[in-house]
């Protein structure tokens, strides 16, 4: 257990913000200067370049064969290093950052090199991503929409409370926050119309998730038991899984949603280690029925995570909450998703993005897509200025952020954001 | 149009060889003498190393500023130059090895580098695969499918006669031919019982398929118009996609397959282009309804290829044919699953696999899966030798292979293998 509270650097940070030196992300990242993506960290306003501290050879006691690992554009190798390596460079990081080290403090052509105003950082695609699977771990969630698609009667499915069920996503379309959302056409019918018609979707939404990174990979034929789950997990992101609900509705029968998801998925650049949310653990949730033994261990992985979500049509300046959830509803944990993820033996690998499904609360307030804070449009959002919305529209702007709150400091997401243009002609 | 009829090589080739001259398929092969994988077409018996050849010149006029792209260990970067660099360099090969080019006929030395018997070849993955998509485009399939797990009434859904139904697979466990498949383990659910239970696969299945490698992709956003998607196709691969029924049945509501599917899908090592398949193209299926336009070609990608499946128990010395299915049975074609599938704007990339879902014909024989073949188990497959089989045993042996019957030549798919090895202790 690191003495997070203590910890405290030379680099003013704000109480505030999502980056003090207790949290030390890691992400990727260029400037207008450099171009090449390399690796960071970030404290408070700034970013650290991971690559230039590399070649001042900071970190050549922990990774004494592993040249230039943060010199290249994705962290994939770093990330397939494990948690030992992700623990050495993490406390060494916060050391050198840290009020009382000198190294970093009174070197100012160092300080000059590797800190960057994070206002001229350009963040990029932290990990090369293999496979994105999305699970539906919210209990609330899963209700919701299953009241609203098949009725009360078959809201939450019988296998659900027996398994964390989850899709294979699309990985090529998992895209970084600020990325702008193009309205995606597709097949939709509408229940009293005899055809199916064709056109932008009318229905699209996001989804409040997070998700989780792989950092050392399982070959395939061999399970992750669940005790060992947790060291497979590199860090977390914010998630937005966007989603065409009237194309969902008319296609996921019997096979999953498929087009109604694969157009877009927004996450944030910083990836969070599970060390710098450790101390915000929350109790493991009770599971009636009692899990089969595979999916049981004294370990778990549920923190007490703020999620808002925040919309800013074209009309408004600011952004307005429109949700507020909270990480620690889920009701599979992700030791659950990825110990039952490799149950038959699939294999997954360094970088591959795993996200918990919707995250729901259990108040209205709390609701993680408009789908279900609309209650399928039913009940429009109205928003400052006299708006209302059921749906996403053109020129909406979506933030979702997310923070653990410490004792007079925060362990940040920062943000996804996505902004939706108009379909194409 | 080539003229493929008269195309007549130096090297013998066996009227029942997959790999005639007018054939060139595209694939990634090593040695014991040289563990390098590398690009390689096949003929006859010989596998022909186009590392040596790029090499030695061979394809300079038509790769000018593409060095090595033969010694690599994917074809991903010869695949994303398009139809017209395959085309070049297949024409260039058929030319290299027809029997009135003396070039390498009467060079013994470039001949003994470059031509090695495929019996001393180890074939690889022929690409670096980002994303795996797995249709559902066969209507018996379906309709078989349908009937049992969901009864008559909703055997075919609404949607199917509309769309080319699909869900995204898993990448990271599509292996090739000759992998032996550990039998999953997970959760199932008896109809009677009133709790799941956990375990190996009572009902473990395989499935019939072809699949289509892409070769150039499509940006984020930028959807593929039906009438440009064959330009998207480098070529096809026998598929089997290796399934646990009992875990599927359990887990794929409401979301699809997932765990039931994710343990592995087997490819075969040749990839054969749409050029080499031409002659062989078949009727345009008659589809009723007629499809939205966006799905409507003048075009169409639906050949006459004959598709066998064979099993081997361990009691058995000789494969038995099980089924004997064609790739015409289809009822959406390539070209339409590949405009379906990005017309929300989903990008693919090189490398990307997209397969056909079971390939199914009207008849019992013709079906493409042992769900189908005993109709849930009720019907045994009687073997040869007395043995029975409901789904796959411990030890069994599957093949697929697939031709196109030519006047006098085959245009071949090789095959796809796998045994089943009992579930890890």
């Amino acid at each position: 257990m690191t003495k997070n509270k203590v910890l405290k650097s030379f680099i003013p940070v704000s109480k505030e913000s999502h980056f003090p030196v207790q949290n030390i992300p890691f992400g990727i990242f260029k400037t207008e200067a450099n171009e090449k993506p390399r690796a960071c960290s970030a404290i408070g306003d700034f970013v650290l370049d991971l690559s230039v501290l590399e070649m001042n050879g900071v970190f050549s006691k922990f990774l004494p064969d592993k040249k230039n690992i943060f010199s290249e554009m994705y962290l994939n190798r770093f990330m397939s290093l494990g948690k030992d390596a992700r623990n050495n460079v993490r406390r060494e990081i916060q050391s050198l950052l840290s009020e009382d080290n000198p190294f970093l403090r009174d070197n100012e052509s160092l300080r000059n090199e590797c800190l960057i105003p994070s206002v001229n950082a350009i963040m990029c695609m932290p990990a090369d991503i293999g496979d994105y699977t999305d699970f539906y771990s919210s209990k609330e969630h899963a209700t919701n929409v299953g009241i609203m698609f098949r009725g009360k009667e078959n809201a939450l499915m019988p296998n659900w409370l027996h398994l964390p069920v989850a899709y294979h996503g699309r990985a090529s379309s998992v895209v970084l926050s600020g990325h702008e959302i193009v309205r995606p056409k597709g097949q939709t019918k509408d229940d009293d119309a005899e055809l199916p018609s064709f056109g932008p979707t009318k229905l699209l939404d996001f989804e409040l998730e997070t998700g989780f990174f792989i950092g050392q990979g399982n070959n395939l034929g061999e399970p992750v038991s669940i005790d060992s789950a947790e060291d497979h997990i590199f860090g977390m992101v914010l998630v937005n899984d966007w989603s065409a609900r009237d194309i969902q509705k008319w296609e996921y029968v019997p096979l999953g949603p498929f087009l109604a998801k694969n157009f877009a998925t927004s996450i944030s650049p910083w990836i969070v280690t599970p060390e710098a949310l450790e101390p915000f653990k929350s109790e493991k949730v009770k599971q009636v029925p009692e899990p089969l033994p595979y999916l049981q261990s004294r370990n778990h992985m549920s923190y007490d995570i703020k999620l808002e979500v925040s919309l800013r049509t074209e009309k408004m300046k600011e952004f307005t909450v429109i949700s507020k959830s909270n990480f620690r509803y889920l009701y599979w944990d992700m030791c659950q998703q990825l110990a039952h993820h490799t149950v038959t033996g699939c294999n997954l690998r360094t970088g591959d993005l795993l996200a918990s499904g919707t995250i729901s609360g259990p108040d209205r307030d709390s609701y993680g897509s408009l789908l279900e804070l609309t209650w399928r449009g039913s009940n429009p959002l109205k928003l400052p200025g006299g708006e209302e919305r059921k749906f996403l529209l053109d020129g909406d702007e979506l933030k979702i952020t997310g923070w653990c709150e410490g004792d007079g400091y925060r362990i940040g997401f920062g943000e996804v954001t996505g902004k939706i243009l108009p379909s194409i002609k």
